[in-house]
């Protein structure tokens, strides 16, 4: 058993929650994670509210919580004023914000009971998420897959630690980015962390909503063979803010248009049909599988609960090596 | 006391090796730690044999090593055939290799009896630095200060560890980057490393050869100030290969080149000539400031004992928290 202060304050077995991946964290994983002894997250990114409700159904009564992306959910709310209410409604364990400022949002998840968890990529991320009254914080490094930005976990943590012992002392650090295994966990904990963020490795569980084939590329590949970059937004017209990459699988659409963004542009519907259709289709070599540095430690596909105790398992026995 | 196989090999108190910094780690800095009970090394880069002289002489009798950078190794060795059998011939206690195949070399340092340490950025190197002999390897992660590539020590590491314990199990595995106190330390451990190499921690003590105003424009900074660039290289002319960046602090002529490398070279005289005079007065502005992401966790000017000291024992205590 490793207890932090982020069991007491989730009231959870194990300190890992897992990452709210678009598309692939659904209902089944966040459940399966939260009845593993973790909190779950459902994926609430580029929202679609019957995705969520279908997916907070999927999760039965499992105590799971919901993720957004924090300046995706402003164009959301436009759309749809009642995204937030909807997900509120279900009283989940937890919100998670990440990518913009959480100040607009944060009063109503405080309102409605869910513990405020803010994704944080530097260290003015960091002074903004205590400025909205985040009870967490989860320093995000670039090794992890998906979108993120450039600090590394190993030292975004400990700066982000000694910031909260100067500054917010009650509130509770997580690290994400580069944690795939028992090892990644104990390392987070010695640099600071209470709990940590886990994407890519739960992405490649049983209970994740992934194509068959991207899981077989990450299972082909090492952590040599990603690559931050934008290209996967344009493809999918999404408007990411200036500094943010998402790391992915590089491939033949990575190979062509990384280094030459405005000739993406310049043919973007095309690519962009052309992108979107292999992603359905789970072409590989034209969509681009979304995981981390990290693809070089995972080569099997367990189910959730496995994971989990196998990774707790393995941190009890790091930190019992040199103790 | 943190017992490994890279103390026993080396027969030192802690698994702590100083980086062969270019320029900052003399004979001072390297005898400082390994009289501290680490392993000192002499940063041999861009090598000028009268100050390798210089430096082994300033170590006087501690048993220290020396570092190459491996591809400006061979171009020195077509002016100066001599340079590492001068350096091999004072029985330095490692040779320390990084930034390219070290298997020209390899043969020449075992017979001399020094241990040899080859850094590697990703896989494909760790592979290179096996099939020479190195008994040790390093894994450095981007977040390093001065010169890398992209990879993470968080995921580097264990990817490494992993090959070693497949391939290679005798040789001991060191992580490089992002370690600047014991948190880093303990970290490191956890991930499979059995020892660690710190530069900027060390780059920040009383007896690296460091201007002044380079220590006080790091103490100022933090992790997000940096930046990985390649324009100091284009401004003292070293042609590193392609893939090899230098994390610095950000200035005016990062702001002003980074985005711009075909500016720069085309006016790379007078750059050259601005920024090598800027370096000679320590005007931190037009110069820069070789130090890594663990710039937010560095707050003094230390002498190089007291830093040692300072993270083994910090180290010990986080190794016994979750115990």
């Amino acid at each position: 058993m490793i207890s932090t202060r982020l069991t007491r304050l989730l009231d959870i077995q194990h300190p890992i929650i897992s990452a709210p991946m678009a598309s692939a964290a659904g209902g089944a994983l966040a459940a399966a994670v939260s009845n593993a002894g973790g909190l779950g997250l459902i994926g609430g990114a580029y929202p679609n509210p019957d995705w969520i409700e279908q997916e907070f159904g999927a999760a039965g009564n499992a105590p799971v919580g919901c993720g957004f992306i924090t300046w995706n959910l402003a164009e959301a709310l436009q759309r749809q004023p009642d995204i937030l209410d909807a997900v509120l409604a279900r009283s989940p364990k937890a919100l998670f914000l990440s990518f913009g400022d959480p100040a607009p949002y944060a009063p109503k998840i405080h309102e409605a009971g869910s513990v405020l968890i803010c994704q944080v990529q530097n260290m003015d991320h960091a002074k903004q998420a205590l400025d909205a009254g985040a009870q967490v914080i989860v320093a995000q490094g670039a090794e992890a897959g998906g979108h993120g930005r450039r600090r590394a976990t190993m030292t975004l943590v400990p700066e982000v630690a000694d910031h909260l012992a100067a500054h917010a002392p009650d509130v509770v650090l997580c690290a994400a980015g580069g944690i795939a295994d028992g090892r990644g966990l104990a390392a987070a904990l010695m640099l600071g962390a209470e709990g940590v963020v886990v994407g890519s490795r739960l992405w490649a569980s049983q209970e994740a909503l992934v194509h068959p084939n991207m899981h077989q590329a990450a299972l082909a590949a090492g952590g040599d063979d990603t690559i931050r970059s934008s290209v996967m937004d344009i493809a999918r017209k999404l408007n990411w803010p200036d500094g943010y990459t998402a790391r992915v699988l590089k491939n033949a659409f990575t190979d062509k248009w990384h280094g030459d963004l405005p000739g993406l542009l310049a043919d973007a519907e095309a690519e962009s049909a052309r992108w979107m259709a292999a992603w359905q289709s789970g072409d590989t070599t034209t969509a681009n599988t979304f995981v981390g540095e990290v693809a070089g430690l995972i080569n099997d596909i367990q189910p959730a609960a496995a994971i989990i105790e196998n990774m707790v398992a393995e941190a009890e026995g790091r930190l019992q090596v040199y103790a």
